[in-house]
């Protein structure tokens, strides 16, 4: 008999069936109200441009747009990514070099943990962060250095401290800092222009690089847009990475990574030829003529105009029917598709799941996005995919559930 | 300043630009008639099919293929997968638990490594073998144990010889054999019925899995077709690749893995989600569709018409053209894409190939596809890409550069 736990590796071990996918499951249940997902709203799709540009850009260079395809990506589509990149990055000269098309966001995380991680390595993430990063991260079998991330984002006085505490013991420093300054995932939270500038200096410091991961940031419904730490790095340390899953569609599974060091795009190319050889040229050629015809911009405009409505609509529902109880608050993103909603200390959210599905609402724990598995009273809750009737709906059953939990909680520790 | 040198990890470090890829672009010269590469014919392309389905399904499930999908892959995908397989494996009834829709196969290969191999760990290949999967299975730092490749397969008798002997010595034994049995890239060859029982018994014997990477299965030009390791395993140690590059579009980068045993795909697909989430549900719903309408088969007979010309050009042309040298031989494959010639004992492929390249002709050296460099006097030929007119030219052309090779070798040894 194949004795398949001894044959895997020691990181296929670590990856097993996630508890929160366990915890997912459980809210699959019919008529459940869901803030649990990531979604975009399909109601965003250009279906018909899509169906379009297909038509025309096969018509065109079918033959081409089916065959493989060089692994840095379609040099078509990076030269559309260098016009549009300048409209969020003023100052800078990008070339085909910088540029690495990937299958989503989601590979260029393992691409960088496959070219910076070895076993036992640290790298520094948020407390919370992107649960998909962690899991990618951790396949590379690291230690993370959770930072806490308050309301503006990563806190650089405990990073530095950090940092400055492993050289003064002469230990290894990170390989990178993980970063998702805007409306991050998944606390809804923006990284102000000082954060981004002190992580920026920290990691200029100590010579670690910083990854921006960036898939919310042109999806921003209030306030005023922030420099990016990608635009804001003159020596080349900063890693970006996009996606086109929350701006045109995440069918296609198209992202790309952007770095002023040429040669961090490189070895991010030779690594992801043994990975997947290249990300299909069919999607990117239909994404290159999408474009090309200014759709993108007028895309993203609609989809601010329409997740607006949503996030003001959620947090309205908040301030509306959550209860009065202390230490209960939330996040009031500016942009993106999530908030985050912390429970008074002592009420667990793992717990309250239970609750939350048989009155049919469901979020995810927050624990989840913890590497330390801290935060077991916060949660995520998405706004970008249910309706706005939804919205009403289902805020006002979690309040309710929180109440109650909140009461029963009360009873408990009074025993 | 970032010393990224310092920063890669041990696994990143060991992957360079190939001396190969240099090669390669030694052979990008205008005018040149090129054997090297491994691209399917774009004549082939259903380009004006693939337009109509498109056009057909986003009307039809526009929204649902343009959002995030299942990382098993498209149940509907699966299911026309369940019973196109039956055509193959005729006594197995296959389950969607048995599927794990990739981004094309070379992915497989990625997740496979990461599923098995912890550095240090020994996997069987082939001498030759495919030289993707030698990159892909090198990033996790694994050593290779290569088994020779004759006419007729790997050979068991070494095979065992090696296991037999790790096993007296108390050693790890291999984490999986890779095998291509079929049109072996880059020989050509096909291995045997006994062959393949043979290597199954062995594997079976000392507990270790066996990938069969089956890209060129369905392109068999002359012969019988010879059952599959997956078809003929009966205690699920068989893990099989598949992949719709060679028969339907590359462009797409679809494929999947099939096991009768469904714990390596839910393995696979933990490993996956950090991966890449999922492959593209637009590709997936327009490789379904096709599927459901039976194109698929008939695309596989236009296929097999079109490459078996090329290919019985090409040994015409290499009987007829080739000089009468000591030693110098070629494989005559039944079906696929390559074919591998050995050049006389002493005389150095890798060194010819300036002297091919000045005559405008290319090939790949052989010693690429050998985990221990060997194979210097070998070189892989590719049939499927080349025009009838250009093989006939090219292999007249490649056959004076051998001659004239050969002669200037035997002067440098009379001196």
């Amino acid at each position: 008999m194949l004795d398949l736990e001894k044959l895997y590796s020691e990181s296929a071990k670590i990856m097993k069936a996630s508890v929160i996918r366990e915890l997912l499951k459980l809210t699959r249940v019919p008529g459940i109200i869901s803030f649990a997902g990531g979604l975009p709203a399909p109601e965003t799709f250009p279906t018909e441009k899509i169906k379009e540009i297909t038509s025309t850009v096969i018509d065109r260079e079918g033959p081409l747009m089916m065959q493989y395809g060089p692994t840095e990506g379609s040099p078509g589509l990076k030269e559309e990514l260098i016009k549009y990149i300048k409209n969020d990055v003023t100052d800078y000269d990008f070339k085909q070099e910088n540029f690495l098309i990937t299958t989503a966001s989601q590979q260029a995380l393992d691409l960088l943990g496959k070219a910076f991680i070895n076993p036992g390595d640290t790298i520094v993430v948020g407390l919370p962060s992107y649960l998909g990063a962690l899991q990618a991260f951790n396949a590379y079998r690291t230690r993370f250095i959770g930072i806490p991330v308050d309301n503006d984002g990563m806190v650089p006085e405990i990073l530095e401290k950090n940092l400055g505490e492993l050289k003064a013991a002469g230990k290894p420093l990170p390989k990178f800092i993980y970063t998702i300054p805007d409306f991050q995932n998944p606390a809804g939270i923006t990284y102000t222009y000082e954060r981004r500038k002190a992580i920026l200096e920290i990691a200029y410091k100590y010579d670690i690089p910083v990854i921006e991961d960036s898939p919310y940031r042109e999806l921003r419904y209030t306030g005023e847009k922030v420099e990016s730490m990608l635009s804001m790095d003159k020596k080349g340390y900063v890693i970006a990475m996009f996606t086109f899953s929350k701006t045109m569609i995440p069918g296609f599974r198209l992202g790309w990574v952007v770095a002023k060091n040429p040669e961090i795009i490189q070895k991010l190319v030779i690594i992801k030829q043994g990975v997947d050889l290249c990300t299909p040229p069919f999607t990117q050629a239909i994404a290159t003529e999408f474009l090309k015809r200014g759709y993108l911009e007028t895309q993203v405009k609609a989809n601010v105009a329409f997740y607006k409505q949503k996030q003001r609509a959620m947090l309205n529902c908040l301030d509306q029917y959550m209860p009065k109880l202390e230490g209960l608050s939330w996040t009031k993103p500016e942009g993106g598709m999530f908030l985050w909603l912390t429970l008074p200390k002592g009420m667990n959210a793992d717990e309250m799941l239970y609750q939350a599905v048989e009155e049919k609402v469901a979020y995810v724990i927050g624990s989840a996005f913890f590497c330390n598995g801290e935060g077991k009273n916060t949660m995520r809750i998405n706004f970008s995919y249910p309706t706005l009737e939804n919205i009403d709906v289902g805020i006002k059953k979690l309040a309710r559930v929180i109440s109650e939990f909140a009461e029963k909680n009360k009873e408990k520790a009074a025993h």
